[in-house]
């Protein structure tokens, strides 16, 4: 089959590698026919490599219709039409009893210390085959794959591998006071559709913030009081100051940090993660485990921008042991800090019934790139230079190129 | 009056001020029964000093019978008996009217970007002079104090002001789920008591870990799983793999981080502490505000030792504006960090029914020490020093030295 793989920093390449196969009683093979790129495979692109090997299968946005099903596999058929969450995970543990499926004890990556295992996404997390591909194999038939209607296009409904789950987990984390006010930081897909949820859920006020013309557009036309943090930049004016300035003075409620270890502003930060990129992998890997790598411009402004007493919900991804933090800060605002990797089966019950027609949350629009798979390897340059107008992209494997 | 005053590091005495006076309408004096030392008082004695005056009074845990009240005062009348929260707290804002007293926008130090005053609390807290001394003036005197009945003795009710609200919000915070487990770093007052507390409220296991005998014999006595810092250290043993084996190989699903700090364990941030000490106020108090000082060895365990998806509570305070934490670890986890200043008022009703002849929280037992108030400048030296048994004592004003 084709798939998209990884090969060293900024190169990744669509090859023909073997089609993946049933390998336990209760796996399904699921051929795809929508695959997205996640903000966070850019970390993958860039800054992960001592946790790759060349021809890793990346991607963990897939859905399809399954192809073939193990001897054990009930609750699925070929033929049916699936959307596979990001995490891999069983179902029926401990931690999956409780909604905790991004802890899956039955995947978790124990000898790195690591959460559930995540397809498409490294040794760190299991190093599991992804699903930019035309096929993928998917574990836990009975338990993981979200079943869905025939009918409607794929982009109703791919977003429930991550990008819903993740920005709805966002806003419950966030804990948003009825007819309360959230800050979103970062309107790439995440934050954009955590804006969009936020306000469906009845927010009073959602302040988006961003620095590229084209997001900052997308958020407005749909309600959101978006601050450009060029603007404030050039004018020397503290995006917190505005955030306090809509608020009463107090800051929002809620702050969601969908931004993560990406944060522009911080050079320091941004040199450690060069100087880890160019490192031999043997050094590097222990560097980037065990030292403060990240930028934190995004939740250090998070921290200021949150009113007494309010939540910072965490999305964005870090990934620094040494990331200072201002603490005396944060206890004397009483401030909640609350994170971690989306429990996508946990809100899937929630979500579905906002996927209809009248489609309340703009998914069918949310794209703005639907390409071949083959057009991949351009797509990660585009996209991790945001131009070209690209937030979102799916990929379509075996559609021409 | 008597009154104990900050003079220096390490020199606090008690001497003869003027007696407060009714300021604002809205004022009562009340004469002073009994009155805590706080474990926080001894970062006023110890590092804090850049932002104390000689002869500030200290002390944030003072009951007592109301002496006087201001013409505007409805609620109280002289002879009332009352326990004085430790946040100013005017009881009617927006932060006071959702709970978050420690945030009343009333009395907000905004020159200083912190909370609510407190009494006896530097200038961080408005240098509102404190409870350890014969009287004391008491703002907002129709919400603030909480009136008791007469006749039980102080011992009963003087936790109100301090160590029974911050230990229930502690284990509020910490969500422990119905039958679930907690660890509590530190069994100093707070710790003790959230221990005790998590017990009564129906925790099914609740660990206990410090390194003073006569704490962990306290803690043990009430059926507290106590483990000895000292024991681990000497064995090399981690206490994390302790708490991990107490709980089939996961943490429990909370901590409760009662330490703060003061947290013994990490060198560098003891020197660090220390060299503040000794810099002239001017260079000493930026420093303190913008360098991380503190030692985290307490919070950094607490992240270890917390189950993924569990819940870490710091009731202890913390001073640092840089300090190391690592991300990557808390959002794998999935960590939930909350913190904060104790809302007095939010806590005490759920906790009034407790304090009665049963004593299911052994409140009238609790002190190690009752001494006169003339004696407090030894006792902080002895709690300090964690000598003699100490483990919370009470001040008596008026009763002969």
């Amino acid at each position: 089959m084709r798939a998209l793989t990884w090969h060293g920093k900024r190169d990744v390449r669509v090859e023909t590698v073997p089609d993946p196969r049933l390998e336990e009683p209760t796996d399904v093979i699921v051929r795809v026919t929508s695959t997205g790129i996640c903000g966070s495979d850019l970390h993958l692109y860039e800054v992960l490599g001592p946790f790759l090997d060349p021809g890793d299968i990346l991607g963990h946005e897939a859905m399809g219709v399954v192809e073939e099903t193990g001897p054990d596999v009930t609750a699925l058929a070929p033929g049916d039409r699936v959307v596979v969450p990001f995490n891999v995970s069983c179902g029926t543990c401990h931690m999956c009893g409780q909604g905790l499926q991004s802890q899956c004890e039955t995947t978790q990556v124990r000898e790195r210390g690591m959460g559930a295992a995540l397809f498409g996404y490294s040794k760190l997390y299991g190093q599991v085959p992804g699903g930019q591909a035309e096929f993928l194999r998917v574990p836990f038939g009975n338990t993981l794959p979200v079943k869905v209607p025939h009918g409607p296009p794929d982009e109703r409904y791919v977003y429930l591998s991550d990008v819903l789950p993740t920005a709805w987990q966002a806003v419950e984390y966030a804990a948003i006071p009825p007819g309360g006010t959230v800050t979103v930081l970062g309107l790439g897909p995440i934050g954009d559709m955590s804006a969009r949820i936020a306000l469906h859920r009845g927010a009073s006020l959602v302040i988006g913030v961003d620095l590229v013309p084209e997001r900052l557009a997308r958020a407005a036309a749909r309600g959101v009081t978006v601050l450009d943090l060029r603007a404030h930049t050039e004018t020397g004016d503290d995006v917190v100051t505005a955030i306090r300035d809509l608020t009463q003075g107090r800051g929002t409620d809620a702050v969601i940090d969908a931004v993560g270890m990406e944060a522009h502003g911080a050079p320091a930060g941004k040199a450690a993660h060069q100087l880890v990129g160019m490192l031999p992998d043997a050094w590097a890997r222990p560097l980037m485990e065990r030292a403060g790598v990240d930028r934190l411009a995004a939740l250090h402004t998070a921290i200021e921008a949150v009113r007494r007493g309010g939540t910072v919900s965490l999305s964005g991804v870090y990934g620094g042991m040494l990331d200072p933090m201002p603490m005396m800060t944060m206890f004397d605002k009483q401030i909640q800090l609350r994170m971690g990797q989306a429990n996508v089966r946990r809100w899937v019950d929630g979500i579905l019934p906002l996927l209809d027609d009248a489609d309340p949350l703009g998914v069918e629009g949310f794209a703005t790139h639907v390409l071949p798979l083959e057009e991949g390897p351009k797509a990660y340059r585009t996209f991790q230079a945001k131009v070209d107008g690209m937030v979102k992209t799916l990929l379509k494997p075996g559609a021409a190129a």
